[in-house]
């Protein structure tokens, strides 16, 4: 049951698709507090509550404990004390013995959530502005709640197969024969590739929708060849466009005035990478309609799938706060320096970017009528997904198309995935990427994954191993770095082999996890949840802060510390362990309900999975579109007859018929008789 | 055996008290390889290798996998992948099946460690300068490798019985009224407290030796109310002096002139806290001599303890770089901006602190001849800590002093202990915390431990509850927090009641963790240990990374994790938990060797002993001096016979006698019979 209650004058986030008259009676639950124009609600926590929601957000999978804000930001540099991230996903859940409570604050604002910060047993949230729809979502269980939520808030987005692929990413590609020899690097160690994603170094100036007509002289005919090779190029957009007369996006935009404005009527420019820069009003039908046609040339060169990063939007500076740091420079260079000087003049140049003042001095006209930037900030990223996925719709309605964001909020899932943000090669952020997961698949982001390695620091051979670990399992697969830091393709390491056998378990489940995958996604289920969702009433499950179940019947346990010879994991059921190695080599280990020591050596990962549930496993290859998912490998630990239903499709289609596209496995109880491993089968499966 | 190998002009760095001739024979295991005037050693890692020591460094017990540099630096925002910390600990131990070897390289300058991190299967070891000792050590064992090794540099510090009571630290603390209210809450509640630490407010315009006459206007009596409430004061000093003539520091030090000098003659001054600061030479006899009686004013005040600060050294700005930093400024705001111009103003403003540049125009005299400061930078918080602790000694050598430093160097071990520097309210940061006391311990600093509740950022009740949780066993237990975070005093928590207990348990455990310190240190052996120390050849042990031996007999293993409801342990042995909740009360419960899933409430935390080793409680109180501890309580799962040495003296004697301090503690093995906890004995003990 939802209900919807309003406060002040909401705003259309594009978030819900489901219109619902707002509840005449008072908020229930929650103790209602007014400051000035915000909105502040409070809720005594039981001492066994666990929160779970937030999506993209730092520390555990239950965000009980600290205090977080819902405000986009450009955050490379983000710690566990980091209140905000790139995203805002203002869905939360409370979850008890006495309580199964969704709540959902569709705010294009900041909000605050005091979530047992202040005191432990009090979560208190707040509306910085007041004005928004509050969503309480009451459902028997998790997972009701969860597809409560996203029928409330639309099915997500659906990436072509191809997508499931590994993708290597840096910034740094700069050209044609740059690819070329990741590519080849890739394919003569018969290391797996899908993609290559083109960070900002393609382009001309760093101006979107431009590429280097030296270092790309061909980009039809360098798409065509790699496609080839089954590789899709997959370039990098940003939020700003250059303000440069006589460059055509810039000049459409201007002819369109679909560009963001100061209060005086003129445009708002903020340097960002091609320099200064205008920032498209996204919340505006026509200024999206003009933006999502900008991809065309690309579009029509080939490309597939893009990139939307910038999008919180990230200002480096603006002529503003630069001559402010100036001034405020010229005047402490007069006066007596001291340490706090030094301190302010730091803070004055550090400042610059990603200014409040900044942001408040935007304004957007989504109908006609001005609406200042920080009111509806978190919007920005979603709605340039949502231009995208609107031009994309229309070039072909016929085909899906790669795109994933830094930016987001809850509507932007049904347009586009999101990668995690700019993370650092850190095990607490490998950590981190893990706990994000379910929360991104609550608030309806299916289509994730981190930046494997690390982006920002340099990262150690053992830690790209163990993050390529995870990434096997993650949707979105992708290696990525920062220019500067330690290159970072696999076969530049000393160990690359034990990575591309890592990276070919990927392929060998890739039917199976697209399978999983896209019934989800289809069924408004998830792909990643916490543990609470399969096991309620196992207080260890609900707690369990280090795994995640993964589609209908899986369990992901990746090891996450420096130096581990293997990990704990605590099976809430009777599991069959399939410890990979590669996709050829693997152990099948059953394993009772309960607490394991599991032993993993650095090329080890486990795959846990319910009795009675077969995985499947193809022969792999070295690209998605190489695989042969008619011949499969069922493995299952079974005390009866099973059945599993194979979704595959075209990978292309938009709208694709789930029923039609199931593919009935059937395994017969005698199947696991006379095996190796008593009690599990192995079975060869035609389709 | 310990053998000494010199490489270019070594200098004495005051880190070893053995003098060995060097070999003639060249350096045996390594590759030995000399780049321009650097000497670097490589030696093949097998799969199985763990390495232990570096003591104060990021990431985990074993050092494999990861770049250290050994540079001492003010890193307020350290994080794992920040190389250098405010001290450098060149001790490592190699330890596999195969091999024990033990590698010191007496080295004052910079030193790289690159332990696995370029390719995992190497290490390789590079002093920048090559004038170095080096000494390698080879052992029977583990233990007997430290305890040569402490025998090569000389016995560990000892701190008085009163500094292992609860200290309560907060930068701002800035009068007497607020100090006696901070010790009132606490009196007030009953939650035990022996100490309480001034920062820098307490100073006049932060001048290292004075103190503020208005807000202290009778130190002396102040410090004599407060130790009538068994409570000490414990003032810190920075390095620097400032530059003011008439402060009679300045004025004695300029006079004497032992101030550190530029290549010109003039003296060094940079900018910390009190504005411009000359810096004291340290390496000098004189100056330390000076420096050490400048302490006097504070010991006739009745002060006992002090902590020596910003000595790594740090810098917050030069003439020299503030007027670089303008003049980058200036000219970039000539040219064009961009934000590539905008990094470099804001890399320009942010250099300004701890630049290379500064540190390179730093001229030490240690012997009459100029010594560049960057080729002796890590011996500058050491030569602080030991010109403060021979002051001391000159002062009273009949008593021991609280002293403790942020910056070290192997040497400093005999003359203070350590506190493990500035930190973070992180989780991660706990779990650095415990990953560091053993490799301190390694390398002779016994006496330490880390800001619990974390120095910057905004604590969270549960985690300062589970900082402290693993504080009960730290020699060092501080809770110190910065200036501009959330409160930190345990009496401003809504769980303050369940903190408070958490206190009690140090106290009731404090006769027993105080001879197991000093036992240790005595007897040159180590308080905290890998696990492998006590069980090499158990590869489980030897590779755990979240618990540590403790004393003779005992384990630790403290949650590291928010929202835990409890943690995994690994029992090498049949061991007794004891999970305390308070002094008072505590389950006894023994365990088997191996896996254990222990659950532990957000109060509960345990601590492990071995089979047939008792633990000794007393009833606890409220300051260490109130502590009955000839009357405990013994606590034992046995099957014999046992016994144990109770080291007890009057607490503040430099040269205590080891074997008469200790009393015996004899239980006879019907104990436990009859015991509500089968095998388990409690029994009283009178001495």
């Amino acid at each position: 049951m939802i209900k919807k209650y309003s406060f002040g004058r909401p705003m259309d986030t594009d978030a819900v698709v489901q219109s619902l008259p707002p509840e005449s009676e008072p908020l229930p639950y929650f103790t209602l507090t007014r400051t000035g124009q915000g909105v502040s609600l409070s809720l005594a926590l039981s001492p066994d509550e666990v929160l779970f929601g937030l999506g993209e957000s730092v520390r555990g999978i239950n965000k009980r404990g600290f205090r977080y804000r819902s405000w986009n930001s450009d955050v490379f540099n983000h710690t566990e004390s980091t209140e905000s991230l790139y995203a805002s996903h203002n869905f939360l859940v409370f979850f008890s013995p006495e309580r199964l409570l969704g709540l959902f604050l569709d705010d294009p604002g900041p909000v605050t959530w005091d979530l047992g910060y202040t005191r432990s047993d009090t979560a208190v949230i707040t509306s910085e502005f007041g004005d928004l729809d509050i969503y309480l979502l009451e459902e028997d269980s998790l997972p009701a709640l969860a597809r409560a939520f996203r029928r409330l808030t639309g099915r997500s987005y659906l990436p072509p197969r191809w997508a499931f692929g590994y993708i290597q990413s840096r910034w740094g590609y700069a050209s044609e024969q740059e690819v070329r020899a990741v590519v080849r690097e890739h394919r003569a160690r018969h290391i797996p590739l899908d993609a290559v994603c083109l960070d900002i170094d393609y382009m001309v100036d760093f101006k979107n929708f431009t590429w280097k007509p030296d270092a790309f002289p061909d980009l039809k005919a360098f798409s065509r060849d790699m496609k080839a090779e089954h590789i899709r190029l997959v370039p990098i957009i940003d939020a700003g466009i250059r303000t440069e007369e006589g460059y055509a996006p810039y000049d459409s935009g201007k002819a369109g005035g679909y560009f963001c404005r100061k209060e005086d009527g003129s445009d708002f420019t903020a340097a960002v990478w091609p320099g200064m820069c205008a920032f498209p009003d996204f919340l505006r039908d026509d200024a999206r309609a003009w933006f999502g046609d900008l991809y065309r040339p690309l579009l029509d060169a080939g490309i597939e799938g893009f990139w939307n990063d910038m999008n919180e939007p990230a200002l480096f500076y603006t002529d503003g706060t630069v001559s402010k740091a100036f001034r405020r420079a010229e005047e402490l260079q007069k006066g007596s320096v001291d340490y706090e000087a030094m301190w302010f003049l730091k803070d004055a140049f550090n400042s610059i970017a990603n200014n409040m003042d900044d942001y408040r001095s935007i304004y957007h006209f989504p109908d006609g009528k001005p609406v200042r930037h920080d009111r509806v900030h978190n919007l920005y990223g979603a709605f340039m997904t949502r231009a995208s996925a609107e031009g994309f719709r229309r070039y072909d309605p016929d085909r899906r198309f790669l795109l994933f964001s830094r930016s987001s909020f809850i509507g932007a899932h049904r347009n586009g995935g999101v990668w995690q943000g700019d993370n650092f090669s850190w095990w607490s952020h490998l950590k981190m990427a893990l706990q994000m997961l379910p929360n991104l698949n609550l608030c309806g982001f299916l289509y994730t994954g981190c930046d494997l390695g690390g982006f920002g620091c340099n990262v150690t051979e053992d830690l790209l191993e163990r993050f390529l670990q995870l990434g096997v399992f993650t949707p979105l697969m992708r290696n990525h770095s920062a220019l500067h830091t330690r290159d970072q393709e696999i076969y530049r390491f000393s160990t690359w082999e034990i990575m591309r056998d890592t990276v070919s378990v990927r392929y060998a489940l890739l039917p199976f996890l697209y399978s999983e995958f896209m019934k989800a996604a289809l069924m408004d289920g998830m792909y990643f949840r916490p543990l609470a969702f399969d096991y309620p009433e196992d207080p260890r499950a609900v707690r369990t802060e280090d795994q995640l179940m993964l589609g209908e019947c899986c369990m992901i346990a990746p090891v996450l510390e420096q130096n581990a010879s293997g990990r704990y994991v605590y099976l809430p059921e009777d599991m069959l362990m399939i410890r990979f190695r590669s996709a050829a080599d693997y152990d099948l280990v059953p394993l009772g309900r309960g607490d394991h020591r599991i032993d993993l050596k650095l090329n080890e990962f486990p795959l846990f999975v319910k009795k009675n549930h077969p995985v499947l496993l193809c022969a792999g290859g070295e690209s998605s579109a190489l695989l042969d998912d008619r011949r499969l490998t069922a493995v299952c630990r079974m005390d009866r007859d099973v059945a599993y239903d194979l979704y595959r499709d075209d990978g292309i289609s938009p709208s694709p018929d789930l029923e039609k596209s199931l593919s009935r496995v059937s395994i017969s109880a005698d199947a696991a008789s006379g095996s190796a491993v008593p009690g599990v089968a192995i079975s060869e499966v035609l389709l």
